[in-house]
């Protein structure tokens, strides 16, 4: 019988709400703690993730107060770890599936996803690469690791590979729809234009797919997202 | 009953060196195929990783010989997804525990190593920093994971956790008795010598017992890769 989980999160990590998708998807009950990134409290690096970030979660030990974690729970950071720790505590969510070349295709995904989407994302939005030439080329390898039907990342149901990409699809929806971003102005919109080719149909309908289900609906706020953008990322190259 | 197991490699790379680590270790028979990287066979990408990257798998299909490989086998790339997949096929092999916090501790270790040994140790080697301070950071935060004894990553045997870090370990080794690397002339000794201090003690215990295991032994060449190196990385800051 699994034992208390409490998770520790902010809003604008597109990490930790993989976590909060996964949990939501398989029905795992959980405490939630929001960490204030910008002021974060010291007993977090102390007790709980000794890099300071979130996600990172407590497993077991007695039920306590998330702001005063027990040293008798184990810890674990990173979010793709958490969420392969949660779908083997949960094994009959089906959020891993149980064959090991399945499994392994849900793992390469997860991997594929940050290692191709998510860097040259990030790079391109901060403004550490000029063009989203890369980004894009992410977008094309994704494209082409989705199952058959194009409705999840690996199979015929949703998984952790699925969770690991959620969060990032809100936020590219965002991007193209505000053009904020550490870019040449116009540059987020023209993506969102350029998305729009048949050349990437599948890949859009996966995200129309992701971005429609209650676990991401439930969990995603735009508006509040959109606007602590417009505060972070203030630098543009007018 | 595990199929056909090919695994594409190089000698320089250890990341190939992780596969067959664990593959010596778990005393699995598979067939290895060396890619020409420096001369890359078009058949390479176009049918087995379109990366074009090792180390990479197939498993299943007919037995071929690899350097034409099947369609119906399956193919699979990069190092932690193949060492986990591996571990799964042949959970008697104990090379990832069964229990979920225990596995989770391993996958943790594996993602530390990647995140603050191996990418730190890359950038000093490769020059992309001048200093080798973070990668010290690293070998502290990485000699704080170890188990207890200090003789595995994790547990008391040993598990893909240490595959994941054995051919970096031995690549440090040469670093620091070549003084071979993109940095200033004496850094890589200095760091040999560094790494004597009571500080590192529990991490140098840890690195010895690694590099005296048989499957480490048989698997390494310092002598061929101190060679390449040489030739690879020639421009150094005099």
């Amino acid at each position: 019988m699994p034992q208390q989980l409490t998770l520790y999160l902010h809003k604008i990590s597109p990490y930790s709400h993989r976590i909060e998708l996964a949990l939501a998807e398989a029905n795992i009950k959980y405490k939630a703690h929001q960490v204030d990134l910008f002021n974060k409290p010291k007993w977090f690096a102390a007790t709980v993730n000794p890099l300071g970030k979130v996600p990172a979660i407590t497993y077991g030990g007695p039920d306590v107060d998330p702001a005063e974690p027990s040293s008798l729970s184990f810890k674990l950071a990173e979010s793709n770890v958490i969420l392969q720790f949660v779908a083997e505590l949960y094994p009959e969510s089906g959020l891993l599936p149980k064959d090991p070349v399945e499994r392994a295709k849900v793992l390469f995904f997860m991997d594929a996803v940050d290692r191709h989407f998510d860097k040259p994302g990030n790079d391109w939005m901060y403004g550490r690469t000029e063009s989203y030439e890369v980004y894009l080329k992410g977008v094309e390898m994704i494209q082409g690791l989705l199952s058959e039907s194009g409705e999840f990342a690996v199979g015929d149901h949703y998984t952790i590979a699925d969770a690991t990409i959620g969060p990032l699809l809100s936020r590219l929806k965002i991007t193209c729809g505000t053009d904020i971003g550490v870019f040449s102005v116009g540059q987020g919109t023209k993506l969102g234009e350029e998305l729009k080719a048949p050349k990437y149909a599948k890949f859009m309908k996966y995200v129309q797919a992701m971005l429609e289900r209650p676990s991401l609906r439930d969990t995603n706020d735009e508006a509040y997202l959109a606007e602590i953008w417009k505060t972070l990322i203030p630098k543009r190259r007018d």
